[in-house]
């Protein structure tokens, strides 16, 4: 058994393990990555956002002095980028000194992302573009229903689908979709319903996790396709204009989306408890 | 916005967050207990294992100094027992210093219980007597299916179903029973195979948590419903003969289970985690 420190966090209910590691001196196995984030066996998260300098990146290519956000999925697997975890990420490192906002750059697989530390505590994030496929609408079967899916790629893709109310929908089964090729990598299917103005509602069910509390690209694809049916594309067409913000409620919270030339994502990141994980011997690397 | 020290454990993956208050110093509200087991925006767990002093709750009459593990569930509410919990506790308690092994007592609102430290790290405790009323069978649905169903008393209600292949049942609906009045105060339903000459696979379905990975007095009734379905009530008849050991399997691990004059559950407990918790401010008490 050895120990290691960390700390434990969510945004919008999206929750991660934080391990800080500037000089990369630990190792973090698959199977490490598997049980802190088992939730009845280790302590349970979406998944680790381990903080290493990025010189320790081989992909990285940026600053290596920059914080890079070295993000696991709860399976081990590596994912580019997670917009509620960025927030979390920068949210430990301010709370521990370790940088000064209120503007922070984070390194990440899908490139450096640039982020705010706003005056009443939320966090600003720089996203990729959202590119909406309006003319390419899929079918997309969950809960028994076929619903029309607008194919979003917000660096990972995603499936909108406008119905009349998410709350309503069973989603403890996977959703499918065709033509079966639609999406080759699977998918993120979000349920999308108006709450008002620029005022969205929206349930998500990832690929591979099931039905989440959040999910940071998806409540972007699920703005950014609203905008595009309503309003015949008018972010791209007109981006001169300024922002346009969305407020987007999830199971877990609320969150804005600015679309516009660059998009934006704002919201909470909580850090609820910190200490040392007992690393069981059979998983020592 | 204050900190709390606390530490993760599980048995059979039934996980708990322990608090040690020797002198009771520190409140416990519902919200915190909520929160604190929220598995997305607290730190997650079936439970809360508080560790106080006897003197300090009200119903406990034996010894003012002896431990009193201070049990609640998930949602808040009070429980008498946990036999899973109370091997998590000891070893906290041990790992701390707190007390001297092998022999611990820990008080419960369902009484004394001994418990004792094995040399191999599992943790052997007295269990309440089981009471099988296979005179008394009932119909439990689970899964479109209509099963025999075993009640059990182990302090807590049981209904225990023997069927070819638990593995292949859906627990993702809470089972229904019939006659309705047979469990006024709900039940826990245990899904029994053999696996071999006293050697059980068990699922249950916990009465307001859904199906869980492991539960205790659930091993303890399974085990005992089997025996005095195959040997005739011979625990009951015979307990001068010795103890009667089951293995049992559940999805979170294996368990043993000691039929006799007394039951004796005895199995793994592991702490995962120690640190502080950061209690929101808007849940100080």
């Amino acid at each position: 058994m050895h120990s290691r420190t960390f700390a434990k966090g969510h945004g919008t209910e999206n929750d991660f393990v934080l391990l800080v590691d500037r000089d990369a001196r630990e190792s973090l196995t698959d199977d490490q990555v598997r049980w802190i984030c088992d939730r009845r066996a280790g302590i349970g998260a979406d998944g680790i956002l381990r903080a290493v300098a990025g010189r320790h990146i081989p992909e990285w290519s940026g600053d290596p002095d920059s914080w890079f956000m070295d993000y696991r999925n709860a399976d081990g697997s590596i994912a580019e980028m997670c917009g509620n975890g960025v927030r979390v990420f920068v949210r430990h490192l301010v709370d521990e000194g370790l940088v000064v906002g209120p503007t922070v750059p984070v390194g990440t697989r899908a490139g450096l992302r640039m982020t705010e530390v706003l005056p009443d505590g939320r966090i600003r994030v720089e996203m990729g573009p959202a590119r909406v496929a309006l003319e390419d609408v899929r079918v997309l079967t969950a809960d028994h229903r076929d619903l029309v899916a607008v194919p979003v790629d917000v660096g990972n893709p995603h499936a909108v689908s406008f119905v009349s109310d998410p709350s309503a929908i069973d989603l403890r089964d996977a959703p499918t979709w065709y033509p079966a090729e639609a999406f080759p990598a699977g998918v993120n299917a979000e349920f999308v319903s108006s709450r008002g103005p620029r005022h969205l509602e929206m349930r998500v069910f990832e690929r591979g996790s099931g039905e989440t509390r959040s999910c940071g690209t998806g409540t972007v694809a699920a703005a950014a396709a609203w905008h595009h049916r309503h309003h015949d594309g008018a972010v791209e067409r007109a981006p001169a204009a300024g922002a346009v913000v969305y407020r987007v409620d999830v199971p877990g919270g609320t969150v804005e989306v600015e679309l516009g030339e660059r998009t934006y994502l704002t919201g909470p990141a909580v850090i609820v408890a910190r200490g040392e994980l007992l690393v069981p011997a059979g998983l020592d690397a």
